[in-house]
């Protein structure tokens, strides 16, 4: 049984990730792989648990770094029960954010520092990197405006403020350059058609 | 404003660990002393809460890993929140369970490795060890019974079977002999006078 192959999306809110997600697992799908799409924080039942947490209530409730450690064990709970599983089946799995968002919400965002972000990440994640992760880049107000056009309740990370969507997008483009191997930015600007072609034009060549 | 001292309460179910911290805070306060009383998991809002995460539900709902995340996400939160602050105000903490139930349930009884559990110490905990480790300990047959006959509801790691609880008490007597400046082994059988008896021959040299 071959591994099956793992591809994040990264960005912003409202970058658009939800919308990426769901296009290409159907035409994954309708193209007759077998994938199983899924989120964080969340994607398994104790990890949906933990993310109750962390979406809803005060934008200071908790700190950067026991933020940090909150998704790293919502990952953990995801990876064991979901996203290991489903690769050893020859499963692709499609993943809407993952390790990135800690590095670039609770460290670039949140200020804890990159040595203990990256503590976790060898700790929790180590060799089981994704094969490709997708960074949607978007003005941070088009970004927040998209988001909370959609009138979501859960809103804990849309309101912690423009300079710390600032400080996202900027940790994200980071990261595109810490891991060039791994990471292709995306223009999230257009039509859900225009960034759904620059999407296939970064999949297309590992399929 | 000098530093409070810091004094932790370890060992199995039913050992007698909060029965011993109330009647020590209570004489360490009738002697004038200013005490926060505290436990773990817990012992401020967000901790409490992701105690609730911890303490309820199937034995195996969490693996050892994500369980021992989620008791540093706590712990992180808890020592910001609420032992930091104390000390810094001169006040006393006596804590109910702390880091070495980490070592001891998620490392010694439930198997994640003891460079993993290590790791989030250095990192939640830092510099912040206890000043004194009372380790309450008791043959495991004892300490369930004593547990079991408080009736109480969550009782998670009560019912983690007699292998885990021997490995558990074999885990707080490795503890007390790599931490032997800091930990005392505390015997826990006898009438909760003989074992406060016991407590105060250890505390009242650092009064
Ligand atoms: N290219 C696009 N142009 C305009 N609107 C878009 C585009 N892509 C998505 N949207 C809309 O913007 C909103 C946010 O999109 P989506 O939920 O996919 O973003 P997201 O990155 O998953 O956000 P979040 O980080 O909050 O989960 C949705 O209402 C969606 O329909
Ligand atoms: N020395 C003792 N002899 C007999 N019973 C005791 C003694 N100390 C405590 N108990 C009783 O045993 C039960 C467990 O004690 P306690 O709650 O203090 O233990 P604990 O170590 O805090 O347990 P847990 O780990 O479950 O929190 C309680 O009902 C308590 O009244
Ligand atoms: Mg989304
Ligand atoms: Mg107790």
């Amino acid at each position: 049984m071959t591994r099956g192959r793992f591809i994040t999306f990264e960005g912003g809110e409202g970058a658009g990730k939800s919308t990426q997600v769901r296009r290409l697992v159907e035409d994954l799908r309708a193209s007759g792989i077998d994938v199983v799409q899924t989120r964080e924080p969340g994607g398994s039942t104790g990890a949906e648990a933990i993310r109750a947490l962390v979406v809803s209530g005060e934008a200071d409730r908790w700190s950067a770094r026991t933020e940090a450690l909150l998704m790293f064990a919502s990952r953990s709970d995801h990876l064991e029960k979901t996203i290991r599983p489903a690769l050893q089946a020859g499963s692709w799995v499609v993943c809407d954010r993952f390790a990135d968002s800690s590095r670039a919400y609770q460290g670039a965002g949140g200020g804890a520092e990159p040595a203990f972000i990256e503590a976790l990440e060898r700790a929790v994640v180590g060799a089981d990197q994704p094969d490709l992760t997708l960074i949607l880049d978007l003005p941070v107000a088009v970004g927040l405006e998209r988001a909370l056009g959609r009138g979501q309740t859960d809103t804990r990370f849309e309101s912690k403020g423009l300079a710390f969507h600032q400080r996202l997008r900027d940790g994200f483009g980071e990261i595109a350059r810490r891991f060039p191997e791994r990471c292709r930015m995306i223009d999230a600007t257009g039509s859900p058609d225009d960034v759904y072609s620059r999407v296939r034009a970064v999949v297309d060549p590992i399929l």
